[in-house]
This record gives structure tokens, sequence and C-alpha cells, in this order.
């Protein structure tokens, strides 16, 4: 069904100036950037990232595009442009590759996305999903998880934990939000967090070669996390802590910046959570000591 | 495993001046290219396109990059950087990922790829890599399948038929070829041969809006196409006219330009092996009168 259904999705495509020449010939042509690239690939399949009895296969398509999207804010960069790979099932395979692509165009119609090139198969399998993302950045201006430096404020948009319930398929990417913060700030890393908070800001201090000192208590909890304590078992700093597929960002920047940019209108709530340290780890002070926390969440296919 | 594996894969991977950032933050940042960018995505799966229990899964690494690189030739481009997304069997998975990327670093090293980015999944599932590739080509210049016009010769690289006899796995993509051909020659459209010569012929003539005649005798057959028929009970013909996966280019011209390249060292065999026609579908003169050929080849997914 592949060059039937290319054909078909060749249709659904809007035409937007970025790509020259789209899906349909051995690869797309795409209008070259100002500053520099951005590419990220993410891909999510059925039983691992999500369930295809359980969750609506749109919805499935649009995080697919989304969780992308978030890599590309966590760089702080404006996305152009999707390639998409999609393995599908023998059974129903064009009727789940329609309604993937429900959710996939209507991402790509939100954010401006050129969907440039697709590769379709079907197999013995369940359905994947893999996106390839491509955007710009200005020259030298991506952030990157490695430039956090002593004393940065440690800022967390949104509030997390709990994204298990609904949230976590249809997540709102924070490219607005870091363009703002562009305007007032100078971040010095940043990273999205997908595999909970705490292991992302460890990886983000890994990178860095640095420690934070967090104030838990001002931890912003969802309260989707609140909701699922009440029968997990676990409280809500445990889920906002460690649950992950929040896809809110985790930056930092200079005290300074940090306290001016508290004065600005974002439209998305940011909350200094602590500071970055030169000791590594992530810590607590308690009573004036400092106690260590450990990094939980979700590692791949561990 | 991902991120033990992805900081293994970041010290294996060269220095390339094209990617600034590569794997291990949230997005690579790539420099900007000249010209237009050509963007391209492909996979291949255990049991469809592939046998793990036959085949080396370092030629399988290598195949999934060498196929992108063929549509990247029949583009007319450049090659620059890679993102590759991996699906894992739960069973061996390190082994496996490690022998698939023993062959993706070995055509990145033979073609000056970066690997720009890199996602690994472990699921109830076959082997399947999916890679994107990033590449540029002079603004205006990239070869499309849908500039033939009547007169055109066309010309098909190398020789086709029986590559499953082993060749598919480590195809040789035409770029330098290619690259040659524009010093000499303006090609008004290509296609590199993935599902058969006559399917993609026939892909080309239809995207161009017009049919080719052919002199089916001077189709240069490869001879695994001769040794196939020893006991596939096909002639060696059917299999040059069907099997695919050869990776060769299919290239159109004006005859004027195909007589002067035929004087040139190619490096490659050229061969002309008709004309276009205005008259759609693909053709054959016999006793002066033209006979309806009949695109045959692997239709995906079907």
């Amino acid at each position: 069904m592949e060059h039937s259904f290319l054909a078909y999705l060749r249709g659904r495509c809007r035409k937007l100036p970025q790509v020259t020449v789209g899906i349909g010939d051995d690869a797309a042509v795409i209008e070259a950037v100002q500053g520099q690239q951005i590419a990220c690939v993410d891909q999510i399949i059925d039983g691992v990232d999500f369930l295809s009895a359980e969750h609506a296969l749109a919805d499935v398509g649009y995080k697919a595009v989304a969780i992308n999207l978030s890599d590309i804010a966590a760089m702080g960069g404006t996305p152009t442009t999707a390639l998409v790979s999609l393995s599908l099932p023998e059974q129903n395979s064009t009727r789940i590759a329609g309604e993937v692509y429900e959710g996939i165009l209507e991402a790509a119609a939100q954010f401006d996305l050129a969907i440039a090139g697709g590769d379709i198969s079907t197999y013995d399998g369940p359905l994947a999903i893999s996106v390839t993302l491509l955007g710009y950045v200005d020259k030298n201006e991506a952030f990157l998880r490695s430039g956090a430096t002593e004393g940065n404020a440690i800022l967390v948009s949104g509030a997390v934990g709990g994204s298990i319930r609904g949230r976590h398929l249809r997540p709102t990417p924070r490219l607005e939000l870091a363009k703002r913060i562009r305007q007032y700030a100078q971040v010095t890393a940043a990273i999205d967090i997908s595999d909970g908070l705490s292991l992302d800001l460890d990886r983000l201090c890994a990178a860095s070669g640095v420690g934070a000192e967090l104030d838990t208590e001002r931890i912003p909890i969802h309260e989707d996390a609140h909701a699922l304590s009440t029968t997990s078992g676990r409280t809500p700093f445990q889920h906002a802590w460690s649950d992950g597929e929040d896809f809110e960002l985790l930056i930092t920047m200079s005290q300074e910046h940090a306290d001016s940019l508290a004065a600005q209108q974002l439209g998305v709530p940011l909350t200094q959570i602590g500071n970055i340290v030169g000791r590594t780890g992530l810590w607590q002070r308690e009573q004036g000591q400092l106690k260590r926390l450990s990094p939980q969440g979700y590692i791949h296919g561990s």
C-alpha cells in the first residue's frame, strides 16, 4: 500500500515554503536555513510507549511529532520539517496509517511543519512511528545541556508528574516559551523532561559537569500527580520527581536573569526549583546539611 | 541500554565539520548548507527487507545507510549527515545494536557521513533500522523524477537483476557517477532502481507524464541474473526487468548529451536502453509495431 498511501498523503500535506519537493521523489528538496540546523529523531512503539488498545491512534500520531517538537524546544530552535517512518502491523495497515496520520497532520498544521518525506512498511510486528524533525536556530544560539555553571538558577516550566493519566499523548511542546525566554534571558543549559524531572536534571548536570541543590518543596506538582497518588501508593512528589513524559523544559540561567525573568509574562509558569552547585549530584539542604537525592525515572530499554 | 550505548557510540563517531553538536543532546546542531538541502528516510526490517538468520548484521547496517545514499545519488546530491532509529528485539539487544552499528559506521566512514543522532528502543518485534539522510545540492540542480521529455535518452548504470544473490546488502550508491554525469550532461530526470528496472522506470515516466520506448536487448543484465535463472525458472531478462534492489541509476537526458557522454570515462558503465516518448506506458518496437510492456517489480507492502 505504500505508493497509493503516499499519493493520498501528498494530497493531504500542505504546501509550505520550506519544502520545494516533498513526498513522491527519491528524496525531498528543502530550502536551506539561516544559522544552524537542528535535527532529532525519536520513535514510539506500541506496547512500549503507548498502547494501541487503549489510545486513539490519532493521539499516538500526534505524540510521535510532539515529543520531537519538545526536543527542538529544548534546543531553543524553530521546527520546519518532518520525515516520518511508519512500521505497520499487517492487519488493517491502511486504516492504521490513516488514523496515525490524522494526528501527525494535526500536529504539523499546528506547528507549521512540512511533512517532507515518508517511508511505510508493513511487517509482523507492532505499530512503530519514527519521526525525524528538522529545524533551525541562530548560529551558536542553541540551548545545550552542557552550559550550566555554579550559581545558575534552575527553572522548570509548567507542572510535572502523573502525565500517564493522558497528558503524555498530547504534550504541549514549549516552543513559544523557549522563544520568549530567549528575549529576556541568556539560557545556559536546557533539556526537556522526557524520562523524569530528576533523571533529566541529572543528565543536564552530568553534561555540564556540575550538580544541583534543590528546594524540593518548590517543585511544581501537577494535579495529575495528586490524582494518581490516591491509587498508586506513591506520593505526589514521587510522581513529580520521576514519572517523566511531562515534556516540560528544565533550564538554567544566571540568578540575575532568573530574577528579572520572574517579572515577565511568559504565558506558561516558570518556577525556580534550585541552583547549580559545583559538587556533582542532586542535593537537598536539610537543617544546614546537604543530603543526596537519588535521580529516578524511566530508563529506556532497561 | 539506550544511554550507555549512545555514550559508546558517541566515542565511535568521527567528528566531522558538518555537525557541531552530535549524539548526546536533545537534538543535533548541524551547519547550514549552501544551495538546497536533500532529505530522505528509508527503513529496513528483519523478515521484510533482510533475514537476520542469514545475513550478517553488519551488512544489514551497511544496507540501511546505502539505500538512503542511493536516494541522495538519484537526486544528484551530496550526503552529509545521518540520523538512525533502531528498534531492537529484547533478546541480545546490545550485541545486535553493536553489530548493526559496525556496518552503519563503515558506510559512514566510506561516504564521509556524520552520525548526528540516534534513537534506540527495545521491543517485542523484529530488528528494524530507519535511517534519515541529509545532504545538499546546488540550488535548483536536484535531479527530479519529473523532468523527462519526449526524445530524451534513457540510460541505466551498471547492470541489473539477481541482486538477491548478495549484492542487495552491499549496494554501491552511485554518488560519484551522478557527480561525473553532471559535469558533462544536463540530466532531465533520475530515479534509483529499488523496486525493479521496469517499475521504477514506469514511476519516472509517470512523474514526467511521458512514456518510454525501450530497446530491451540493450538492457545490461547482471551475471547474478544469469546465475539465478539457472534455478529460478525465470529468464535472465525477467530478473533484470523486475528484481529490484539493484540501486543503479536510471537517468534521462537529451539524445545529444547522451551521445557526447558516451565518449567520457565515467568509471561505471552507462547504457542507453531507449528513449522517452510522448505516449504514456512502456513500449517495445517489434517489426515496426509498438508493443506494450508490463512493468513488474516489488511493490512494498502489497
